[in-house]
């Protein structure tokens, strides 16, 4: 993997709506693209394609346009999803069920192997196949199931705490949907979803467009 | 607003994270902070605080610290949410209840109106106290309630043609969570949430930190 270290942060920002598109020209059998079909698919520029793309090689001859399922897999090895990641999910509401209930985790190898509440009303209940399980029982998993990422969707005022439980059990990486900073250890890995500040950035842009 | 136009986009990315550190300190009872003791908090630089915040005046003489308050409202202004959008939700699933029960988003001024879905089997039945409504009704309700963004928590495979509707019949601005582009014309604002992308960047940094 030494040569991806070269590659541009913002490149690697754009690595998953490449793979997307690939995966869909896989699905749909295409076996090689031009940089110029691909543009007009993505509505990006041929050359900011090139550019992109030319980082992982898979390109043929002039004319030949790229090898789809090469180009899929040397991303999925840059995005690490070519190996599996356990997951768990903390805090069963609405939007952990809608995390547990989502098949696109699992089929880029994001295995959900537990989901956790502190509601003892929940107890033995199931969400699909998965029981929900109590938060006395979280530490102990995580260990024994060898979980690398913990999703946190529960209110804000229990994030901190429960975010240090997880770290302290071994959990490497939390994908945070709790609407605050954690303070974590710094070689703590944390991806943010606030959906309110999306929800802003969006409001920015109708008030600026009124202008 | 014109002297808003100068502030850089870098600047209004961060904004809303301003806005929520803002708005802890007010519920705290805080007038007034400097930004060092900001700097504390949000784990930026003093340096970066001041260059960002005195986009928006609001600081008084030196060693007095920010106007909290002041800071927070000229804030809003920026992002759009001194006034309220009318909203409507489209998928009554596990996502689309999770948004509906969220009271983050009201907070903000951002009115659920009305909550769609095509499955005939949750007619008449309720998310909280939104009626659930089906899909011969999206374009009136949007008409007649001055609806002017419209969240899609639906499977990729609908979200192009409900979009296309949603924007006939007046939606400005759309906040997508299916994991598919739009292609919709360029003066519709959309506001992607796309979360497997998220996980994949998340996996990126478990990949690259264990080089």
């Amino acid at each position: 993997m030494e040569e991806t270290k070269k590659i541009s942060s913002a490149v690697i920002r754009r690595l998953p709506r490449y793979y997307r598109y690939l995966g869909e020209l896989i699905e749909s059998g295409v076996q090689r693209i031009s940089s110029k079909e691909l543009s007009d698919k993505m509505k990006v520029t041929a050359s900011q394609i090139r550019q992109d793309l030319n980082n992982f090689g898979g390109f043929g001859q002039q004319g030949y346009g790229y090898n789809v399922k090469y180009l899929y897999d040397e991303i999925s090895k840059i995005l690490g999803i070519d190996r599996t990641h356990n997951m768990i999910i903390v805090g069963a509401g609405n939007l952990g069920q809608a995390l547990v209930n989502s098949g696109d985790f699992a089929k880029r190898g994001f295995l959900i192997k537990g989901v956790f509440d502190n509601n003892s009303a929940l107890k033995n209940k199931k969400i699909g196949a998965l029981e929900i399980r109590m938060m006395d029982e979280l530490t102990a998993f995580i260990r024994d199931n060898e979980i690398e990422i913990a999703a946190l969707t529960i209110p804000k005022q229990a994030a901190k705490e429960v975010a240090k439980t997880v770290v302290d059990a071994g959990v490497k990486a939390i994908w945070n949907f709790a609407h605050t900073d954690l303070n974590l250890p710094e070689d703590v890995i944390v991806e943010n979803v606030h959906l309110s500040e999306s929800l802003m950035r969006l409001s920015y842009t109708i008030a600026n467009k009124e202008e």
